[in-house]
């Protein structure tokens, strides 16, 4: 990751060059109105990775992204390829093709710039805050499964030919920093005594400890490591945690898929359903009294349980009415006993995704709590032994889903699991 | 696969032409020596894809293969990518850096001719020719799992980084449409009443009419069918079977590797296996008088059961001495406890890829059977029912290898199926 191509002509945009790069634009003139020198803007970039840059003329807004060639968050030292920006788009362009309106369009990209613009997104927040705030969001289960469903169901092999999927495949292995992101900070740097890591302490240092020497979880991990290496499911989003959902009560749009690829979709699963978790188990940390927050945290855990039946609802009915693809060719069980011996292995191919979903949920929800990149569900609780808690409990249930994953048969169990956690005051360090 | 880019200058050679172009390359004239037009030339493409020549001259030999683009076994209206010849030079080279002197070495490619020149192996035969006639290759075991083992583990995330595994997997993407060939008559085509298939018949009407309506079989080929889609384990040969190897008593090089890509590791492995045990089940039908054979055919057996274990030892010889790769990361498995335990779970890696051996291979089998392409181990047998008697032992081999690989513990297990089913006279129709 240390050599990165900058193309001629990049630089990054300021408030001042970026009225004038976007006032060379017809459409971008077309869509805000009024005169580039009037437009508002401000740089709103709150992530890791980029600069954003929201824009208002008299007719409407814009918002605008551009690769940074290093990592914000740790500075310059962290270079990181500005080629992400073309993944995001190609990302975009395919999701809203599998589910249009549940993504930002796409107005206008500029490779050199490796720069993005798309519309503007308002009055919506990132939904991290909003849950944290306890805001309910009576769209977001209905939202988030068809997304998954689609976006998941349309890349894979039971709707696309061997020849278009492996075009897919071919296109996003050029994406592989961004993966090899993902392959440090989730799947190993937790796991080993990494620079990068940082944790509750001393409160979480017991916890540190046995998990580094735990080996039976860490050859869990890397198992999963490995299937998101080398299982070419699906294009995935790669980074579809609450932080990357922008929502209003009323409406749903998944951002920012720079880490997307073709990699398990459990994945991609795991990730909505482990930092549900973290903030149901977070909540007692922003509560004022205990128990204040008792129906709200309902909600989260009842999302929890809701995600799954739904997503496995619209994904097996996609799968019976366009399962075109070259797995499982239709020519095959095109009679009615074949249909049925199809249904069962339907089924069976479900609750396959299911084990990988919590696995892959588990490890998620580890690394925000040992790793570099931490939630604020977590780090806007200010007592540490109070945060501490919580984080120990999510550690618990995340190495037991990873760890007893088949145990786990339903998302009801799960939510069992999490609910009798918060009973449980964690020995802290 | 219908419209074929065919490069400005591509033109099929001829012995005359060929001479001609060879002519005009140094390198291939300093290594044949004495004049082009005294040089001694043959077509000898005996395959399905390819032209192929010998040419000689006073001071050695070379073999130049070149792609047309169609199918040649069954003509112009089957179009083939000429990148196939591409991707089997990228191929090549990958071989002979992890295996060196078990391919043939490569001498000059010419991308826009579809033409590749590699040392003439004299006086090699094809293995499956060899076995046919009862030949022993006492270096065969060592030479085939030493080229399996270490193209497999050097291509595979146990040795490579990620960055470095996405590349090749991007890279050998481009070889869809010879996937798509094995897709479709390995695992589809032999399960439906697909135009292209022939089988003994009316000798085997009721096996193929039985297996058209095996839910649980076409299932299980289906789940095989998805690993070889979407499992990107490692650079896998794409076609070991012993019409891919030549030898001699003292030597083993394996050819042919256009449908390379990144795929499961046990469809090669599968590959060597089944076709080992095609061949040993027709034997039946190629003794002068019963037992004739008995000793070769043991020999056949032996390699299948010394085939595994020792593949097995020299891969995890080299996971243990070379595992560097972002799969089970060393850091994290650096104490003595941690090697251990990752110990165990290379024991369970090696297990899985038994089982998907078994399966793979039983595929293999039945494709040879039912599907397009035959080979000649039962092409050979020239009584029909003698032929389908052995062939439907082969067919209920296979099935119970893909069904039943659970229970297939070992390669002892496997042998034993394959011996008690030559004293089976199946009902022919």
């Amino acid at each position: 990751m240390n050599r990165i191509d900058i193309p001629a002509g990049y630089r990054p945009q300021n408030t001042a060059s970026l009225k004038t790069y976007l006032g060379a634009i017809d459409q971008i003139r077309g869509r805000l109105s009024g005169r580039p020198e009037d437009w508002r803007i401000e740089e709103v970039g709150d992530g890791n990775l980029n600069l954003v840059f929201k824009v208002w003329g008299p007719a409407g807004g814009i918002a605008v992204k551009q690769a940074l060639p290093y990592l914000r968050l740790v500075g310059e030292s962290w270079p990181l390829p500005l080629s992400r920006a073309h993944f995001e788009q190609l990302a975009l362009q395919e999701q809203w093709r599998a589910a249009p309106g549940l993504v930002p369009a796409l107005l206008h990209v500029d490779q050199s710039m490796a720069l993005t613009v798309m519309e503007l997104l308002e009055p919506h927040i990132i939904m991290r805050r909003g849950m944290i705030e306890g805001r309910v969001y009576p769209r977001f289960i209905d939202d988030i499964t068809t997304f998954a469903a689609q976006t998941h169901f349309r890349t894979s092999d039971l709707f696309l030919t061997a020849d278009r999927k492996k075009l897919l495949v071919g296109t996003f292995a050029g994406n592989f920093e961004l993966c090899k992101i993902t392959e440090d900070l989730v799947f190993t740097e937790p796991y080993i005594a990494a620079a990068r890591n940082r944790w509750t302490t001393p409160q979480l240092d017991p916890y540190v400890t046995r998990f580094r020497a735990d080996g039976d979880l860490k050859i869990a991990v890397s198992r999963l490591k490995l299937q998101f290496i080398d299982h070419a499911q699906a294009l995935i989003h790669g980074d579809l945690h609450t932080g990357s959902v922008m929502v209003t009560e009323g409406d749903t749009r998944i951002i920012d898929p720079e880490f997307a690829f073709v990699g398990p979709i459990g994945f991609d699963l795991g990730a909505v359903i482990g930092n549900l978790l973290l903030n149901y188990l977070a909540q007692d940390g922003h509560e004022d009294v205990p128990g204040a927050r008792d129906s709200y945290r309902e909600w989260v855990l009842g999302v929890v349980q809701a995600f799954w039946p739904e997503y496995r609802r619209k994904f097996l009915a996609l799968w019976r009415e366009q399962g075109a693809g070259d797995a499982y060719p239709k020519a095959m069980f095109a009679d009615a006993a074949g249909e049925e011996r199809l249904e069962i292995e339907r089924a069976a191919y479900m609750a396959r995704l299911f084990g990988e979903m919590i696995g892959f949920a588990g490890v998620k929800m580890i690394r925000r709590i040992f790793g570099l990149a931490h939630n604020i569900d977590f780090e806007w609780i200010a007592e540490p032994a109070r945060r501490a808690s919580c984080e120990a409990r999510a550690v618990t249930l995340a190495r037991e889903m990873i760890l007893g994953s088949a145990e786990i048969r339903g998302p009801g169990d799960l939510c069992d699991k999490a609910r009798a956690l918060r009973n449980w005051n964690p020995p802290l360090g």
